[in-house]
């Protein structure tokens, strides 16, 4: 929307918000100013305020769209039915998906700290989602198709440990192309490791 | 040593580091002044200098703990000789026990950015170990000892993203007894899978 003042870049909300935590994911949440922001996405701050109250605002929907895909993911039929080992894997698939597919927004959810009450909740609702897949492990280790000598709550922190680890180091300005071969490699790492020889 | 204004706590030198550490981690480096470091040392800021230069020499003498002892591992002999991926399982599993053992130093080291030289030589050892054990995997790879069909780098940084977790979710305050099977879970998943069934 035209602030009188020149001609200001259109952005949707949605391509507005992703400008907004890839600077927050540069420069850190805390020290990241409504003036960075503005100069980031090229509006002045009365424009930027025309679209959302403030920097806490902006933090609420950008973890907001993290969990909201990586809770969808839970909600897909071949998450909610079938043998539980083949939920799990469905869901380590479609979760490194989402990571790829989402990775700014993922990325700032994972560094969430629990500093205020948006970082609260979404601690929350991410120890909701840990639970969860943790209660998959459970069931899958019950019905003799996961190994049972592993802590389910322990296997999940180190299953999404490595899944997590991707917006640690997976650059798609750099390989765009990578990331199936990256889904791929952490579905067969999760369940099978790295060995060629059969469990003991 | 006693500053004549009352009698500070005797650390040692390297207590007072794990301490400084633990304050780096807690508030960013970044963040932290040294006047924070004298307040969680109980040491006045003349002691302080009396015992390290500044800022930087705390990180570089932190991280330089954490590398030193990651290099360590890949010098140890089982690391060096054998089949590779024995050599490879060995540097996981000891790999996995440094972090347990010097939590708050790996933790430091994992957090680092780039930003300072210190910083940036450090990020620098950190890329030459993580080759070395993507050599270590390729090898094993070549023995047809592990799976072929992932990029070794790729393996690499799944498997280090899966080991460094640890730093994220492990509180030894907690559980202090929890290492030994924090360790073997890592193995575990990391040679085997989550599956009990055999790869594919």
């Amino acid at each position: 929307m035209p602030d009188g003042r020149g001609r200001p870049p259109r952005y949707s909300r949605d391509e507005l918000l992703e400008k907004v935590v890839t600077v927050f994911n540069e420069r850190g949440y805390e020290a990241t100013s409504m003036e960075d922001l503005a100069r980031a996405t090229g509006l002045n701050k009365s424009s930027f305020y025309h679209h959302f109250n403030g920097k806490e605002e902006l933090l609420g929907l950008g973890v907001g769209r993290a969990l909201d895909a990586l809770a969808a993911v839970l909600a897909e039929p071949a998450a909610c039915s079938g043998p539980p080992a083949r939920r799990l894997e469905h869901v380590v698939r479609r979760t490194a998906e989402v990571l790829v597919a989402e990775l700014p927004f993922v990325t700032l959810l994972l560094r969430v700290r629990g500093n205020t009450e948006v970082e609260r909740e979404a601690l929350g609702r991410r120890r909701d989602l840990d639970a969860r897949v943790a209660d998959m492990v459970r069931a899958a280790a019950d019905a003799g198709d996961i190994r049972p000598d592993i802590d389910p709550r322990l296997a999940t922190r180190l299953l999404f440990g490595m899944v997590n680890s991707i917006t640690e180091w997976y650059r798609p300005d750099l390989r765009p192309t990578a990331g199936p071969a990256v889904v791929d490699a952490v579905v067969t790492l999760a369940m099978h490791g790295l060995s060629t020889r059969s469990a003991q």
